[in-house]
């Protein structure tokens, strides 16, 4: 394999690239469960391919500071004890994280600098800037024996940012110019046509918001989506109105985004809501979470009147900032009703131009790959057709049929100087946090809650008495029935597991529980036409 | 009450209007469930008003043939004993439904054409045409002792539908002519901006596709989306292709309009899927439905590699002909990838024409309250926030602002010649469907279920011996943990009941229970982190 470098997905936004006796990772994402997903709280990448070969992983980097990139961390570190180098904002983000899982101190933090290479056994590695809806994102410049990898990192192309730093084409140019391999390249949003706009066009929108409003404005947006928080302050201040943060998550990163110099906030602007909130609403800001119907977060809790510090004036303005992450529709559609029931004028991307995403559409798409030209290209980040729309697009663009290879979680792509292919895919499976424990993705358990919660469950406890006969003594339901009837029809599904036992008169345990589960069943099944789960379990008298 | 007339939302989709001892009911209309109503099949509305007004009702009159306006008559009519009018496809329909249902005998349903008045006591009813999604949909215009309602139904305007039919200005324009008293008007797109495009392009979409397509194309609609098959079959003939209709909900319907003369179909282009399946891909298209990534659905078993008859073949065009209805964006997104990863070129509303709705947008709003000048104006259809942004269009185009009513499920609005208010909001909770039973929505169950769904249920049985000591003689999970730690779990769990019970030394049965029940969900939480239904039951020994 001397001559060939390979290329591994791990799981969504973890990747490893390998040289030889060299490894590096590319982010430690994280999922959020699906619907059919019960009662999982995240969702992580089966790292086993890495663990099988830890002596070769040299460290893993981080792009940009949002969730979906770094959640795997506190997980993947607890397994992996190898070096993670990150942005500084990422960094700082990071630290918070692995403090909370208690994992700090074990973790060998670094904080990585656009510009200044680092080298990891055959690979040389630069981080560069790009734009995305995180300051100090960035994308990665990898120098391999084979030739040179570009990993964009997710990005837009932003050339009036909020934070005065636009992506470095002088840099891509360079590379460019060099000759570039391998392009990765973020594709969630390969499927728009055009260009992504600026922040700029936001700024505007909100400066109109909050200028023209009557009352209190209160924005919600993203807790990282730090520089939608310097718009909205900017804004405040053109219009000598003051601002609240409220929320945990969004008052800390606020706090760190201005310890570290992300934000900007003019002295005397910002202040606790129990200062300002006697002050006439015509003064005052308020920025708070909730875009996407979280039930906890500060802007859902307002619209249910369950907010311990803030309920709606008729007159307010509210700012929904942000675009829905599909899945979430219907919650944030319902937090917009509840909140002009209570005469709020609600503001959102179906009928404002209050929130640009933070990733590339086409037109910008084909920029990089018209200044990289790589031999071979990987589409990065995004669902599967958004994969396949920027591999159609990079064929638009020259790159060679056979040279463009949609990846999915677990294949590995073996490249060399001329050609490539994908040569294996190796089991990698998700994993999901439950709680405190780990489960594999394909545990029964959660078949068995999908038949809980849609149907519910029936316990029958058996006596088992010394001459070895069986009757039921108990019918135990929960989630399946309520009211009178129930008591009624789980007495008539007793008789009729008793009256199929008596006929059927085995002594064999496993043909009891059988016999009365399959007869349950048929009983319910009749009289409801639901399947609820059936337990059947011995007692001994 | 003699110089007013009342109107009523009785639930979605369901409205009452009330002059002296008269009612008539407009639409039954049915919701589907949200995510959060486990189990649940259908909601229904509550129709405790109407039932208590019995013998006042004279007719419920149907706007058109969706489950949305229709789904409730099975249910409603069990109950009351009143006539139906409907237009003839939707006669067709809910003779279909009420067959199903078994409540046909019962039924009085008479077929309306539009055009023609019917007498309802104090209420003279004409249906006029308007273009939807399915064929055969109408407005009702009401003349009352009071003034002239008007109720659009749900509708848009299409000065080339496929059907040849537009909606009736002629009528629309007499009836202004008149006065009208009160708009009743469909606000599903009143968010967006312009007129909705005209069935005609999605034809021409289609005829592309067709045209150039290398192999079969497969197209997914909505089974009453009548005229989308029609411009399917038209395509396919002039290219030359033979049709199959799969899935039984598709292809009765297409049997059904076939018969009353709804779809039109050259001789011969029409076959059962067996009998083409065997031609070149290029001579065939393929009707099916699953636009929705509803997993029973015909397109979703072929993108599971599920489907008993069909597969996808490398070169197949797929187009999912539909917008997906809020809530089932992630299950189309994962049908969509699914059908790509098989080697399908797969065409949707994201990146083609294939797909305009059925509802007006603004420009068509605003021209019907411009031609019907009415006092009252009543948005109808939509979440809120639609009849929030209807109502404001209302406004704007000079209806009064105190003549603007935005209802809910519950209220009763009181009209007079000259003005109105809100009287009455009587309580008009929904009811859910979950197999054969009917259920108040805030069932205790509905509670549980959550819980079972996310968290699982552990379930002790503690025995009670002749002294009335009790210990666990057994703990059950289901839907909580699974493999090994699980029993050695339970078994310690069980343990810390038992060194309680023997610590509170009680012989009450409420308060053993208490105490094991604290027990347990204190050990399990402290250990998982989880909070499982906890049931516990007695077992006399």
């Amino acid at each position: 394999m001397v001559p060939l470098g390979g290329l591994g997905e791990i799981g969504k936004n973890m990747l490893a690239l390998e040289y030889g006796d060299d490894i590096i990772v590319i982010d430690a994402g994280i999922m959020f469960p699906e619907e059919d997903m019960l009662g999982v709280d995240l969702v992580l990448p089966d790292i086993s391919y890495l663990l099988e070969r830890q002596d070769k992983v040299r460290a893993i980097l981080i792009t940009h500071g949002h969730e979906d990139h770094t959640g795997g961390l506190p997980f993947v570190l607890r397994q992996l004890k190898v070096p993670v180098y990150a942005p500084r904002l990422a960094h700082g983000l990071i630290e918070v994280k692995l403090r909370e899982h208690r994992g700090l101190r074990d973790s060998e933090l670094h904080q990585a600098t656009p510009g200044e290479p680092l080298q990891f056994g055959a690979f040389e590695v630069t981080f560069f800037r790009v734009c995305h809806s995180i300051p100090d994102a960035m994308g990665l410049a990898i120098r391999t024996p084979l030739g040179t990898v570009v990993h964009t990192g997710d990005f837009k192309i932003d050339h009036t940012p909020v934070d005065g730093l636009p992506t470095d084409f002088t840099h891509l140019g360079e590379l460019a110019a060099e000759g570039v391999l391998l392009l990765l390249s973020d594709s969630t949003y390969a499927e728009h046509a055009g260009y992504t706009p600026s922040e700029m066009v936001v700024s505007d929108a909100l400066d109109r918001i909050i200028g023209d409003a009557p009352g209190r404005v209160i924005v919600a947006t993203f807790a990282s989506l730090i520089s939608r928080v310097q718009q909205v302050i900017d804004a405040a201040h053109r219009h000598n109105r003051l601002v609240a943060v409220l929320g945990r998550s969004m008052v800390e990163n606020v706090k760190m985004a201005q310890r570290m110099g992300y934000l900007k906030a003019p002295e005397g602007i910002l202040h606790p809501w129990d200062e300002i909130r006697s002050f006439p609403p015509s003064e005052v800001v308020v920025v708070t979470t909730g875009t996407q119907g979280e039930p906890t977060s500060g802007l859902v809790r307002v619209s249910n009147r369950t907010h311990r510090d803030i309920e709606v004036l008729a007159g307010d303005t509210i700012v929904i900032s942000a675009t829905p992450i599909p899945g979430n529709e219907v919650l944030i559609s319902r937090t917009i009703d509840n909140l002009l029931r209570q005469g709020a004028q609600v503001l959102h991307g179906g009928n404002a131009l209050v929130h640009v995403h933070g990733h590339a559409a086409q037109e910008e798409l084909k920029l990089v790959l018209r200044m990289t030209r790589p031999r071979f290209f990987v589409p990065v980040h995004g669902e599967y057709r958004h994969l396949i729309a920027h591999a159609g697009l990079a064929r638009d663009m020259g790159v060679e049929e056979e040279n463009v290879f949609v990846l999915e979680d677990g294949h590995v792509l073996e490249l060399g100087a001329e050609e490539g292919s994908v040569v294996d895919r190796f089991p990698c499976g998700h994993v999901f946090v439950d709680g405190r424990r780990i489960w594999p993705a394909d545990s029964p358990m959660f078949r068995e809650r999908q038949t809980l919660a849609t149907q519910g469950l029936v316990l029958v406890v058996l006596s088992v008495d010394g001459a070895n006969s069986h009757h039921p003594l108990k019918l135990v339901a929960s989630g399946f029935l309520d009211g009178e009837e129930h008591e009624e029809l789980l007495a008539r599904g007793a008789q009729a597991i008793d009256d199929a036992l008596n006929a059927a008169d085995s002594r064999d345990w496993e043909a009891v529980e059988k016999t009365a589960q399959k007869t349950l069943a048929r009983f319910l099944y009749n009289e409801t036409r639901r399947r609820p789960a059936i337990r059947v379990l011995a007692v001994e008298e």
